[in-house]
């Protein structure tokens, strides 16, 4: 199999992490015989530094013309810190995910054994715990206008949804868990907002098409709660923008670590895959960031977008084995972990493809 | 001292608890001889079964005429499972604080010993945990302009803040900093929002009159996250009002569980006092609630509305003298609970007089 693959490595410590999920996709090609073809851009702040632009034509152009794209992450504290600046990495990001059309973020909670004790919370509260998350990515108050009057007394963001959009999204988590444990919560604030109003009938519509998936609605301030409390209960968790960029986070928790999440973003065209972590730049340059989301991100990307499930598995099992052997980054070390067995990126990244 | 305290039980569990949290004030008032007149009203589904109105006109003006009201819990699943319902119970919740100008709702996240085993999160991660919120009430996407186009195709909610409404809670939580770790976290979506851009440029400002408390920004995403990770990092964290309905209900495990958490909101009148927990209608009627929250509530009452802190902290202790001697309601019991010390709410509640 022939792919164009467009890495973008973006910020922080982006750069230092998708070194090792694009090692990882070339020894997978040289293993089971594919052609990979690699090419780089630049997103974001280091977009901006170099450019002005955080997503310059020539990137959007790369990115259209490839296969798939493995991204690493985005942000710079330089525009946290001033919310008047007008060009902002995240910019990039944004309009990367509009422009490609990818409406479904997809951010798969694996739980690895070996780091139920990494975790905050107990480990028989995590034992089994299996969800997938459907994130819409390119509605919500992400993408309504935004406003701020002239005497900065007032501001304001239109947080809106047209019905395709919600439809579109659904219906993709609906085919999900029917191969899955056919169980979908969909999650709103249908008490008090009229966006989550239209959601939930469109969501109640569907899910006449699907009767063999079980069906619940909670409020997103309860599933923020249950996910601690219980978060066994869910399969596939279906939500707006907003709320699941909140819940995938506070989701990270339940898997031990952000440096362990990988996502997809589909749509249209194009597959965009990375962690969902973000750009981490007080550890940035420092050989801590912990490389496994970046691999996996690459598996998911063998499996979604090339349909190479034999592959991804490998990737997967090449994780597992190296936390089996007691291999940890910082992040997933807990007080038990010898400290000869915490790696640095790069030592991370190696052990892996030892196992590849 | 003479006070009038309405009571306003709302729906489902509401009834119950708010029978607990009233008797408490009774009895703090016959021991300390205080003279509490009490009155009730309805609101939320009862209200509109009894009434068409969510807030009828009658609550309103007693609530307005009280010096401190104590409530129950509002909704109703009928509500909830049809989008399209015009009246709905949450809108009398929403239009009380409106009108009693509540635009600053304290959270407190108090955390009994006794308790530390009911959460999902391991005890030596939640030790220690001290949290108080400030969750902005009256502005957000709760109360912007609401619309959807008359072929349902589309539906939008207007996120906006107003500079005064930021400086003021704002100021609210900083003064609470400087009596407690003197440390303020603020959290917002700024890389994203502009609502957020201007909150946090407030919050900046503001920042530099209390050069004694320590300033941090972080985003909701991050916030959630970290509140499971190591929820002791937090002191006082101000958000505003979707962030802070999502933050408080996921902080809730902190405390073992919804039914333990007391809030209270407070603005330019009247304040109001109420669990953070739900109607929780399938649970309704059925002597199972917990009637701490609204004991604890009642404790936030003496203490913030009339500025009884003695008579505040004898309502604590007696909570967690009860507790201390092994009594729990359901969802504050673990496995090693025997079940001869599971108690409905009549029971608890009797248990928790018994120690006042
Ligand atoms: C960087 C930011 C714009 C982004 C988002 O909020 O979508 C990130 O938090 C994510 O979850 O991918
Ligand atoms: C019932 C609902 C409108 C309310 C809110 O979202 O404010 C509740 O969840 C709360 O936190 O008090």
């Amino acid at each position: 199999m022939k792919k164009n693959i467009l890495i973008i490595p973006g910020d922080g410590i982006g750069q230092e992490v998708t070194t090792w999920g694009k090692q990882v996709l070339s020894r997978i090609a040289e293993k089971y015989n594919h052609e990979f073809v690699f090419d780089e851009a630049i997103m974001g702040h280091t977009a901006i530094e170099a450019t002005g632009n955080p997503l310059p034509d020539e990137t959007l152009e790369k990115a259209k013309a490839s296969d798939a794209i493995l991204f690493g992450a985005i942000g710079h504290a330089k525009y946290d810190n001033d919310p008047s600046a007008k060009v902002r990495p995240e910019q990039g990001l944004l309009k990367i995910r509009k422009e490609l059309g990818l409406y479904a973020n997809l951010r798969p909670i694996l739980l690895f054994d070996e780091l139920l004790d990494a975790s905050s919370l107990k480990p028989e509260v995590l034992r089994g715990t299996d969800i997938l998350f459907f994130r819409e990515l390119t509605g919500d108050v992400y993408f309504g206008e935004k406003n701020r009057n002239e005497d900065n007394t007032f501001a304001s963001d239109l947080m809106n949804y047209h019905r395709y959009e919600v439809e579109r999204i659904t219906r993709k988590a609906y085919d999900a868990a029917r191969t899955r444990n056919k169980k979908l919560c969909s999650v709103d604030k249908a008490n008090v907002l009229e966006t989550s109003r239209l959601w939930r009938e469109v969501v109640q519509e569907i899910a006449k098409e699907f009767p063999d998936v079980e069906t619940e609605h909670m409020f997103i301030d309860n599933a923020a709660m249950q996910l601690v409390k219980n978060p066994k209960k869910f399969d596939v968790v279906l939500t707006a923008n907003l709320f699941g960029d909140i819940l995938t986070d506070e989701a990270s928790q339940i898997a031990g670590s952000m440096g362990m999440l990988a996502s997809a973003s589909i749509g249209d065209g194009t597959g965009f895959f990375e962690p969902i972590h973000g750009s981490a730049h007080d550890i940035a340059g420092q050989n801590k960031a912990n490389p496994l989301a970046s691999i996996l991100s690459a598996a998911l990307m063998l499996d979604i977008a090339f349909g190479l499930q034999d592959e991804a598995k490998e990737v997967t099992n090449a994780v597992a084995e190296t936390l089996k052997a007691g291999w940890r980054t910082g992040d997933i070390a807990n007080a038990d972990t010898a400290s000869d067995k915490i790696l640095g990126t790069e030592e991370m990244g190696a052990k892996v493809l030892e196992f590849l």
